[in-house]
């Protein structure tokens, strides 16, 4: 691209936005996340290369769809970056907030995640939820779904995926016309192998530390469980998500 | 304990000592994990202690059975501490490696690793069997299982779990009486919910990035895999065992 404007100060001012989290934009690190963002519809305001990345990787369909393209020099992209050895190739991209009345699909299968804290529990539960076929993912609270680690944990699959953010659970949980299964430690709740999943379903996964608020239990019809053999043992978030929505799948 | 000798100096022979790997023993980092081991019949070689972790955790028993007990000061325990905020207890164990032939129960239910490299794979791997019941875990080279991020992530499963380490895998799969299944990606596998495994089993799960050793592969009797509906999608190594580890159990 000719004239593009070239960034080599770690002050300029579109680098120090391009860093704040905003209600409107989010920021992404590395060529394939950056791509695979605009494949799922994403739109780039604004464009980082270094010059390095643009003889490295095909950069010219995100250079062509972009509001804004700058180069950049090395040390501009160690300041971007949130990895040891950044590739060089950053992203600003409006967010999407599908709304939940678009979202469900009849017979659907879904999972809900209410205050998931890690990042990397976030991101590893989009990219099993993606490849095991769910329909969407609806998240409340906890960590935003454009973090920088969630989104490499999910490898991509975050901004693949339907999801969907809202800050009433029990009400989108309601507006839904699928049933909801509030996934819980307790011993008497049915065991996940005996559910019938045939009519769709919504599965909902609480704080890996708190679990479920009770408002978001109350708006459950079924309580299941995951039944472990090793009675002071647990699952990582992660795992037991994984095996819940392996279940709803089969 | 009366006359324990006080090391302050980060440069201590004990302490660097404790640093290093040996083929003999491991160090264990938190109180949590040190207890867990001993309950778990391993045998503390060296005890390194701050006064305020003395103070703060009951660690009577751990000092009783250890063969040294050291108090430490704070740099000293950051100097052992593998976290940004160590608790001041440490121990120095005696590795045990269950000969292959005493770990293997009839119909039992197996997980075998295949150079499985990353510690938090590894201890997750660990931390899900332990709470699903398998009778053990089978480790040929890769992370080792005393490695300090593995010992973490699992909870101190590694520790409780039967664990065998051994250097040539398609002989210990040949050695057991067990059916063998390798975990693969072919879509021409059986899937993992079309199989049998009430006269128990052995899974075999390979590497993160280059799966299984043709080796492993022909020691196992079975392929079985993951149906994944979308197509460019995996699953993180330590879900996929988690999914596979489930429905052995299911």
């Amino acid at each position: 691209m000719s004239g593009m404007i070239l960034i080599s100060s770690r002050d300029n001012p579109h680098i120090k936005a391009a860093l704040k989290d905003t209600s409107e934009t989010f920021l992404l690190e590395g060529f394939r996340l950056c791509a695979d963002a605009l494949a799922s519809g994403y739109a780039p305001e604004k464009l980082f290369l270094t010059a390095q990345a643009r003889e490295r990787y095909p950069t010219a369909p995100l250079e062509q769809a972009a509001a804004q393209v700058f180069e950049i020099t090395q040390p501009v992209a160690q300041k971007l970056g949130d990895t040891q050895n950044p590739q060089g190739a950053f992203g600003v991209f409006l967010r999407q907030n599908g709304k939940a009345q678009d979202f469900w699909k009849p017979s659907g299968n879904y999972i809900a995640l209410e205050k998931i804290q890690d990042p990397g529990n976030l991101g590893g539960i989009a990219r099993t939820a993606q490849a095991l076929g769910l329909d969407g993912l609806l998240v409340c609270g906890g960590c935003d779904v454009y973090h920088p680690k969630a989104l490499r944990a999910s490898m991509g699959a975050l901004l693949r995926l339907p999801v969907t953010q809202v800050d009433n659970l029990p009400a989108a949980l309601r507006e839904c016309a699928l049933p909801c299964y509030a996934a819980v430690p307790d011993r008497d709740a049915t065991p996940v192998f005996q559910c019938d999943f045939a009519q769709g379903a919504v599965i909902v996964i609480g704080n890996e530390a708190h679990g479920l608020s009770e408002e978001a239990l109350n708006a459950c019809k079924h309580k299941i469980t995951i039944p472990m053999p090793g009675s002071a043992e647990s699952l990582n978030a992660a795992v037991a998500a994984a095996i819940l929505m392996w279940e709803l799948r089969h």
